[in-house]
């Protein structure tokens, strides 16, 4: 790069707007990324920068790959596991192997979140209707979900 | 963890505030480290945040391996390679390797910045005289640094 100044409006130089995904489906809404750093040979890591709109929400899903979150802007509400956590800026947090997650941005302010990954990682997998009706089972994850 | 709840003085739940190197030397002033990430095998890398105090100063130096740094608040200057640059939040900044470099404090408030790094790694190089004589044949960076 070597840097990318940071413009108020939460995009950085010489960075696109990108599609939160390439796919498109309504298993997610309002959802932007930009890509910070694409990873090297020394830091085999991307770092990412992903946007919620107030009442947007990332796609429900697990993987067996890591990610390490740290929200930037905004807050909101996430499921990881079975479990419903409130998150709000600078809050870091790991998102283990096959967990499922998902992210709601209930702020009027856009939900902003760093996340680390590495550069080879499996495809997401997204919940059957059994998963999903067994998560429904946990009354707090029911009211929650976004499918 | 999974997760670490931020405080609003700039520390995270379960998180200790350490020394930003384990030798003691005049080469730095005022700069603290937290570790927020260890690594793992599917993200090789740690996640650190560094603090400098306003009028501190990280070590000038300089190793094979890359730094992805994110400011998180305040601002300041930074010699990476023969230039001076500024620092603000978010700026996003890779450090390339074997790129001397240094950061310092200069507003009220501490400089507070991420820094991605990968978990395997060579030491840091200090410069010698002859270093140190050849970076102050640069006008800009002769004011600036500190050893």
């Amino acid at each position: 790069m070597p840097i990318r100044h940071f413009d108020p409006s939460f995009t950085w130089e010489r960075t696109p707007i990108l599609q939160y995904k390439e796919d498109v489906g309504t298993h997610f809404k309002d959802i932007t990324r930009q890509l910070l750093y694409e990873g090297s040979e020394n830091i085999p890591c991307q770092l990412r920068y992903f946007e919620i709109l107030s009442g947007g929400y990332s796609t429900l899903e697990m993987h067996e790959h890591i990610h390490v979150v740290m929200i930037m802007r905004g807050s909101g509400t996430m499921l990881l596991d079975e479990k419903i956590i409130t998150i709000a800026a600078f809050d870091c947090i790991e998102i283990p192997s096959r967990s499922w997650h998902q992210l709601r941005a209930t702020s009027p302010e856009p939900l902003g979140f760093l996340c680390v990954v590495s550069c080879v990682r499996d495809t997401p997998i997204l919940p059957t209707q059994n998963d999903i009706a067994h998560l429904k089972t946990v009354v707090q994850v029911s009211s929650f979900l976004r499918v």
